[in-house]
This record gives structure tokens, sequence and C-alpha cells, in this order.
């Protein structure tokens, strides 16, 4: 408990910042010195380190069967856990920084189950959801103390556990007195908008990202991803396909919204494929139509749900999506005249913003901060995480 | 936190302890106050919270199928946090205590898998555990801080993650200068040894216990278990089955170890039940010699492991066992002329102890003081669990 007294009369912390997301490329590790009074961000360090294949493919395994094998399921979190430690110490190897001197993590995991819909399961309503990569070993192994597993304490208190990015990126990005909405483009994609004086906030998943497309290019092209969206830039988009697929119903739900593999998963994608198959759609095609879906869906979601509320001055990209040419010049085409731009002219790294969110997260939650907003995912605002200490 | 700096400053403090054993009959609920200069624990309340038999039977197949549904194991663990919070609610309905009251609360959670075997998976030796009933919610539906999920600290620092009462135990009787052993017989047996001047302490599990019993008991009876150890009693020990089953390479390992369903569930169990039809046991015979294994495998570890080390005075027996009279009579022949007691006699519930544990394994977390004994589980003292702010 020491510990963490100690952090909170630091003026400012370090935090690391450790995050995989549903595609399971890797582990993004970032070093933050965060402000006490003004909770500014400066980024210090960041890596990404890669899953190796094995790996990558047994989380995508355990994430998308229905019945995976549970020992190897409990191996894998504290695999993870291991996976995760070693990402936050060689992060700072050759650097200034010493793990000594790192005051706190704020580790997401790693999403196998993310299940938001109310269920009832013996007498009560529920929802669920599942991180792994045991925030235990990390916090042992790296002799810091970790916040984790941040989910579902906001599931505790009536909201659907995502998207908890908003608020710290409303932290990040919010100090201009534009209305702006930040577009987080990565294996599914979500969206965080204010409004101009910051007195409203809203976010919620879109839809789609490069889970569809990743698996697209993997069963088409026999590649991890379509890089800098130049498939997708070089094809045409098919509109009956489009047509029939943002006929799904999860486009047309009020926010807050938040969605994962059960929507847009493997089951979805292979639904896609068979259909575009079906149309005789080229593989070239059947990339920029998938693509096309990200950005159709964002720009649905934008004229019902947003434009009625919130006049957005500018748009800011992020995520692994900020690289795809494709997304990039397909929305600046839809949200003309608002200005589509990439995070990184505000001085901030698409890649690590993730990352940069659950250090933030961890932090807010030693200060006694609620870190989820309930304009994003319902639930009232509430203490997030759980805290391991070393 | 600042319920948690609350709790550090306090002479005395109101925990709730929470346990569902291996055998998921129900939540052990226990209100206790804790001397904080001393670590004296009045218990002021206790209650058991049977679960739903449909629950029941699904906490069992989830905990025994190599593959059950992912999704209803996650749904299940919000369902589970949803009982464990009732539990603690109902524990103080009409008494005199209110939960705004209470400062803490420790709990055990529901072990669905324990694996501390070391594993080889993807590059790393790993042990595992795995336990649900999520204590986010315990935190937010009874506004009291949570610390939960002891187990996978300790197997970070090189434990088997069990047991873990070994140390709440001996702070509970260890005052006597008697070298003594508490015997807890739940689903698993295991057994806390200490010396006279309490300068040693070991404790490990013994092997089976009324998982044993009670699966026979089902197939055999169609009854949830021999009360008072009645059938055991009128029946006759077959030996060769027996002396089958006493090969068992568990019992011949040296401590530290754990055992859990993966040795001693319901594998094992069958095996046990078509070994002895296979014999020809009439169906008390079976119950008897089932009840006889875990008398022996105790007297077998006592040989074996304690004896040379330690000189104990007497035996205190606690957990569902304690009510088994054929346990008692044996162990009381076995282990002549040393005494065999009930921790009652000690003015201690045996049915409430295990969640007490787990009420003082919360409060030493918060008080900075590692709850595991390396003796015990073989993993260096640590700070034990995770800690859910209401």
């Amino acid at each position: 408990m020491r510990q963490i007294l100690n952090i909170l009369k630091e003026p400012k912390v370090r935090v690391i910042g450790l995050m995989s997301g549903t595609s399971a490329d890797g582990i993004d590790a970032v070093l933050v010195e965060i402000n006490k009074k003004n909770l500014k961000v400066k980024e210090l360090l960041f890596r990404t380190f890669p899953y190796p294949e094995k790996l990558k493919q047994k989380i995508l395994q355990v994430s998308s069967a229905s019945n995976p094998n549970l020992d190897e399921v409990c191996h894998l979190n504290f695999v993870l856990g291991e996976y995760f430690s070693a990402a936050a110490l060689k992060l700072l190897k050759g650097s200034k920084y010493k793990i000594g001197n790192v005051d706190l993590i704020g580790s997401h995991g790693q999403t196998i189950r993310h299940l938001p819909k109310p269920t009832k399961s013996f007498g009560k309503k529920i929802r669920a959801t599942f991180q792994i990569a045991e925030p235990s070993i990390i916090a042992k192994r790296t002799k810091v103390a970790t916040v984790a597993d941040f989910r579902p304490a906001d599931i505790a208190v009536g909201g659907e556990g995502a998207p908890l990015v908003p608020y710290p990126h409303f932290l990040l990005f919010g100090g201009d007195k534009k209305g702006t909405a930040i577009l987080n483009i990565g294996g599914i994609a979500n969206i965080t908008v204010w409004s101009k004086n910051s007195s409203q906030i809203m976010a919620f998943d879109t839809g789609p990202g490069n889970m569809l497309l990743d698996f697209l290019m993997k069963k088409l092209f026999q590649k991890d991803l379509d890089r800098n969206g130049r498939i997708a830039l070089s094809g045409e988009i098919n509109l009956v396909l489009l047509k029939w697929f943002l006929k799904h119903p999860y486009f047309s739900k009020r926010p807050p919204k938040s969605s994962g593999r059960a929507e847009f998963g493997e089951k979805f994608a292979r639904k896609f494929l068979s259909q575009a198959q079906k149309l005789k759609v080229n593989q070239t095609d059947i990339i920029t139509t998938a693509g096309e879906l990200t950005v159709q869906a964002v720009f649905l979601a934008y004229l019902k749900f947003i434009q009625p509320k919130f006049k957005v001055e500018k748009f800011l990209l992020t995520g692994g999506g900020e690289k795809n040419l494709y997304f990039k010049k397909r929305l600046k085409e839809m949200l003309k005249p608002t200005e589509v731009e990439s995070v990184n002219i505000k001085g901030s790294n698409p890649d690590s913003l993730e990352a940069v969110s659950f250090a933030i997260l961890g932090y807010l939650t030693i200060l006694g901060r609620p870190g989820n907003l309930a304009s994003a995912t319902g639930g009232k605002p509430t203490l997030l995480g759980k805290i391991c200490l070393p």
C-alpha cells in the first residue's frame, strides 16, 4: 500500500500502459509522464512487441472458438502475464528510464470475450467480458503496482464495459475548444465526440475495423493486412455487397453500444466472404468493399447519432486504421467539408494511443477518479480496475 | 483509495469473508472483527447460502468439462459475482451490523480450475489457477473495498497457489505453544502443521476429501453426501480397492504440493467406482473404503512428511469433513495417542473457518503483509490478491 500512497504524493508520475487489441498482433507498451494537476500526458517511450505467430494464432483460436480448452485458456492467462511483463521491462531497456522509477502500470490485457448483450442467466440479467494477461504476474515481475482488468467494473455499474478510451481521448485532445471526433480504427472501430465547450461527450463502437479486413486479406491474399490500404485503393466498391451488410442491426442500434468478435468476428467475416463469392465479386473489390463498410458504418453513425447533437469541427484518426490510406481518402470525401486529420499532427502517436489511454485509466483509479463515461458505456461513472500490489 | 487509508487507521476492522469450495455447495459468508495489533479474530455472524441446484450443476459441469462453453464461463463469473454480493448483504440482514460499517471484503471466489503442475507453454513454464465470482461486482454492489483472487500472486512468485489457509489457521490457533496440526477436510483435504515454538510451519493438500465421497453418494445412493458418515460407519474397508488407490503418485510426492479436481475430481471418482464394481465391492463398502482413502492419505502424509520433522501434540479437525463421524473415529484410531479434536472446542466454527481465513487474507493484503507461506505453497511470501474499489 505504501507504494500507492507515494504515487498520490507525486506531482508527476511515470506510468507504463500495456495493451493488445482484438486482432492480437502484439503488445503495445508505452511509458508516459502524467502531470497530476492537469493530467497532461507526455509520451516518453513506445514500442510494439509482436506476439510470436503461434501465440497469436492460439489467442485468436481461443477468442473465436465457442468451446476452447479451458486449461489452455488458464495457461494462456499466465503466459500472457509473462509476455506483458516482458514488454514492460524491454520497453525501458537501453533507455535512460529504470523500472524502479516507474510508479504504476495500467494494463488492458487481451480481450478473449466481450459479451455486452444482457443475457438472462440463473435469474440475473448479465453482461460479461473477459480480459486475460494475469496482472498479478505483471506486478510481481516488474515490482510495480499494476491496475488492470478495467471493464468489469463498468459492467458492474450498468455499462457495456466498452468503450473505455473516450475519457482518456478527451483528456488528451479536448483542450482546444473545438467540437472534435476521435475515430479509432482498431480491430473494431470506435468514435469519441465532444462538443465545442466540452459540456457533452458521446462515444460508441461504430462497427467493424481491421478485424474484417485482416481476415479477408489472409483468406484472399495470404497476407496479414492490406498495408497502407493499397489493395483497397486499387479496387471498386460492390454496392450490392455493401448494402447487404449495411443492413446489420448493429448499425441502426442507438448508442451507448459496443461490439466485438461476437458481432464482427470470424463468423461475420466468413459470411461477408461467402456472400461476396456468391455475387462473384473479384478479390480486390472484396477488400475495397470491406474497407468501405467500415467507412459507411462511421458515416451512418455520424448522420444518425452524432450530427443531430454535435457540431463536429474536425475528425482525428487513430488506431492501426490510421495508416490505411483508403480509410483516410474515403473518410475525407464522405465527411467533407469537415477536416479529417491524423492524431499525429496533434503530437500524438496513433499506434500508442490505446496503450496511453490505459496508462491514464490506471492512474485515474489510483487518484480515486472514475475513468468511464456514462455517455460512452451506459454505466455510471465509477472507479475502474483491479489493483495488484508488487 | 480513501476507504483503504481509513481501514489502515482502525485499531479494529470488520471484514466479511466469502468462500465457496470445490464441491460448490454454496457460499460461506462470515463477518469477523479483526484486531489490528495482534490479529485476533472474533466471529460475529456466519451463514451458508446454498447455490440453487441448477447453478451448482453448472459450476460443476464447467469445472470438470475440458472444453466448456467459454461464453457460459464468462457469464458465470458475473452471475457468481452477483450471488457472492447477495450473500454478503444477506448475511447482515436482521443483525445489528450494517454494510456501511464493514471495512473490507475478502473473497476467495469459486475455483473452476487449479493447475499447479508446471506446464511448458509458448516458451514459458507455467502454473495456472482460475477463480471466478467477479470481485468488481462485489465491490460495486456492497460499496465495500474487496480483495479477491488470491492465488495468482502466489503462483507469480513460484508457488502452487495453494494451500493459502495455513497462515490464517496459524494466526487463529497458533497461540497455545503446542505442536499442532489443522486438518481441513473440504472437497480436497489439506493439513497445516506448526512446531511447538511456532518456528516452523508446513502445509499441503493430503489428497481427496468430500469430493470423492459426494460423487459416490450421488451415484450409489442418490444423495448429496454421507451425512455424519453414517453409511461409511456401517460398512467395511475393502483392502484390495484401498491399496490400489493408495498407489496414486500424489501421495508419495514431497510437499509443497497442492491438488484439486485434476487429480481427485470426477475422472478419479469414476475410476474408483469402476474399479470397485469390477471387484464386486458392495455399495456401502465402497463408501467406507473411499472414506478410508482420505484417512489413509492423511496418515501416510503424517508418517512420511510430518512426523520426521514435527512433534504434533494435537490434531484439530475442520471443514465439512469435521462432521463425518467416520473420519473422526478412524483418525483418532490411526493417530493415537495424539489428541484429535474438532476446531469448535477451540471456540471456532469448522464450517466458517475457510471464509474466516479469506477475510484474514484480505486484511493482510491491505496491511501490506504477505498471506502465503513458502513452506505451504512453495512460493516466497508476497502480497496476495487484487483490490477492487467500490
